[in-house]
């Protein structure tokens, strides 16, 4: 396993599959599994230290509110850990979003958009890429397939336009 | 000891100490100490496991940015947890704020205002006040205190005005 | 009666009844009622005088907007009060937010989360187990519980996920 | 006297005082005096209670962080009562904004700017005004003063750029 | 006609109209119309310019967005502007907030919460009651309506509770 | 004359005189004058209708706070008008940002960053160059030297790191 | 083609389109295509170097969340560029606004109120019209139009009020 | 050369030399050096071409204001990105906050704290560890002396405070 995604609940594994998706989408190897910082601390540290061992590469910690779980992650864990800052909540993410990036010096967390989980996983194929030829050729490739989709998207608006 | 006052970082020490200077005041046995949640988060564990064996009442915890401190120690520590949102960053403490307030059910924090320590240390105050009625006998005289002040300035005022 | 709960107005009564309920849920006799710091002063000072002679030990004071109830019942209050801002009207709390927490040096509000009405009941269990060991540790079984729950939520996502 | 101003703090009177300077300027009797809705809550409301039994017309009052005085005065008195957010603490006064300008339905406080002492003087002269002819006759000059002195400094200019 | 409210939009009336029924239920005169400062300034000046002939003493001007329309009325109009900032657009009514509050020096805006036309009404109300004992006698009333309320509806609540 | 300067204050013409000096640089004739919306709203008025007659194409309005003043001007102004927001008082610029730019449907204002007055000289350079080939070429010649001057401080680090 | 409409995603299309019904309006040719500057940032490339062969006079560009769009043409781009911030994502255009507008000195972006299509219609017909009397007529008349408007509908709740 | 830093301005540097520090610290090979999105987009482009064919790993990019500089390199660059808002202009880097991480799913870029340069350093550091079993050694042994600098300062602390 390459990867490892934890997601702080249930209720976010709508958004969190995301990541999921991507990583399959690129044959990368993972695991996704729940926990909390504040509701399972212990589980938390167990699971990653089980990462050490294991080898993974990547842990993607997605959670809301006062999101501390990539940090609590990121307090134990020596390699890239991305954080997802989630929009559960009255505030719509902007907590999760500062409790996920205000990381003090000495401890980052690679953090993307509110819910952009699909972001995350992505960003976890390209830190694999930097060993991985195959992979960046993929990425590559879907660079070229997301410029594609814009292209063909103008032509139908074209189309329709001119029609 | 009663009270312990964690504090993030050796850089926050001065508005922390306000806590403790409250806790001097009224009489009450404390420690204070720093550890973070992010670069010390063993040592964190353990101050909570000690604090528990040693019978601490209430912890207060002081932290800036992404402010895990009162959380991580809240998800370990079964008695009252007060979280002090630190000025430090250029977000000016609404980080910290959103960061130690904003904890998911299950878990609460009873957080004061940004930098405000010398409340943490009263709050504390009141709560062993529940169960030791000359520290409330003392609440309440500090309660005259404080708007006895406020008599004496407008007092100084109005003789400045007429004068 | 150990608790009091304070809600400003009768709309935000299904969001109150949370901290109720974990009172119930720990068999903490508490009381229920309605008062506004605006509209209806002179109640919620009475209402503060009762609670000083019924012996009560924590109020719960939630409000939305210009959330003044628990200042004004710390104002009065000489043991803990929590405050527990709500999402009613167009800003989703973010007034409640500040005008319940940032108290001035002096009066504490222990605040939590907006809407955060279940942590403000636990809170209080919290400070009533700091003299009450019966209290302390139920607050630990539930702490095992939170984590428990975690644990089945994500063995039932590895059995879907494998399946 | 017809206009009463409170200031929350002996420290905001530097601020609070260039709204005593308009009601000289204007002639208007006033008094200035200090008084905080938490730390006096009992001299507050006295304060109230003279100003109704004296007749006076307005109440200003000004306050900083979770600024309740304007508030807790407009929910005893009758008449206008209009509130200065105070620019004090960490948050620049967005705090004491929100706390003095969301009231609920029935109980209004005429908010000004933050710091906007000089305009609350102003508007308790124009609201005094409304049944004073004399007054209101000032206020049209001062308007026209306002836009003369506009024209000196555009004139000024000129000279300077066409020097 | 003692009160003129203009709102800057139709499609604000259905909160703008809280104003006048309050005005209806105190019995004071009023007036209600349509106009944009942006959109018909000149209008919005002729508005102006009759309620000074007419002798109306307070005016109330609702608008969204880039608020500028109590703010342009108060630009021309001697006696007292209530602006209230209203929630429309995408930004839930902060831009109006605070286009309508943060007025420079000299030309004040009496303002009240995002959509709190009702506390517009009253607050000319109280305007008009300086000077009219029978309106603030009703005033009086009012207060004591708002706390009886209240009353109603705890007794109601405590009913339910014991049942 | 081309292009009109309209500032709310004296005290904000060292940030406007930046919108100036471009104009100058690209040899652009301009006037520069102080004007405001809230105390002198008929000199305001005046100076849009005389830019009218005098056959200016752009005006520039620069302002803080509730700024009104680029507002006011494109209510009467059929061509294009730029806002510059400008830092001035607590709220840093936001509230002139927002009462600025957000300009219901039919009257625009072109918007630039806060205290951005340089690039407001240099967007009315861009609107005029629509018709003025030389113009154009000048701009043209001012992106090359923009490219430059990077490329000149990057050669300068790059010959401080190999030292 | 004398305006490029660009936006970054067939998602903001509904939106957009008020922008090319306003020119349609005021009979301006102009062409809408889509393009993002991060999906497709070669395509945008090529879009504004065949605007700059075909003498487009002016660029509308809408995008959403980390909005570059309107600032990567406005880098390649010498004539007006028009950025619409757009509501798409979770923050609601506040990451399109400051990510349209705050531009670095040397390279503005003209920008409108988020999801302010239809102003930036409107925006580019006022540039046009600096050399086009019949469209700066048809400018005026439009104003005309907008004042009418709010007549008609002030007219019509003056009947309602009165009947 | 494994990791390339570029800053959006000259007048960054100082806060972008510490993600160099930190590459030099942990022996890595890197270069830095200046380009700006919108003043120099064809440099920029270069320098990531160049890149690309380098073998550089990941590109650390640092901007302020509309921080376009990061995700216009993660448009071209298929390896990972990590941006770093600066703190420059009024907005203390709020701006630069949202420009840099809300990217578009399919673009992700890696974003920590406002002006967390040093932390930048670290993740690239810990990207470039997931094939280099040395560099993941010093990553642990960096985590052991975080841990102990907080011990050092503790005791200190306890030395001081018991003397």
């Amino acid at each position: 396993m390459k990867v490892l995604i934890i997601t702080g609940s249930d209720s976010d594994l709508s958004v969190m599959k995301e990541a999921a998706e991507v990583l399959e989408e690129f044959g990368v190897e993972y695991e996704m599994t729940i926990s909390s910082a504040h509701r399972s601390p212990e589980r938390t540290k167990e699971l990653v230290e089980k990462a050490k061992r294991d080898g993974v590469k990547v842990i993607i910690a997605g959670a809301g509110m006062a999101a501390h779980l990539a940090g609590a992650v990121a307090a134990d864990f020596p390699l890239p850990v991305i954080g997802v800052p989630l929009q559960s909540g009255i505030l719509k993410g902007m907590d999760a979003f500062l409790s996920t990036i205000q990381m003090p010096p000495g401890v980052p967390v690679a953090t993307v958009a509110i819910n952009g989980a699909k972001n995350a996983g992505l960003l976890a194929v390209q830190i694999l890429a930097i060993s991985d030829k195959q992979l960046e050729q993929r990425l590559m490739d879907y660079k070229k397939k997301l410029a594609n989709d814009i292209w063909k998207k103008s032509e139908k608006l074209r189309r329709i336009t001119r029609a």
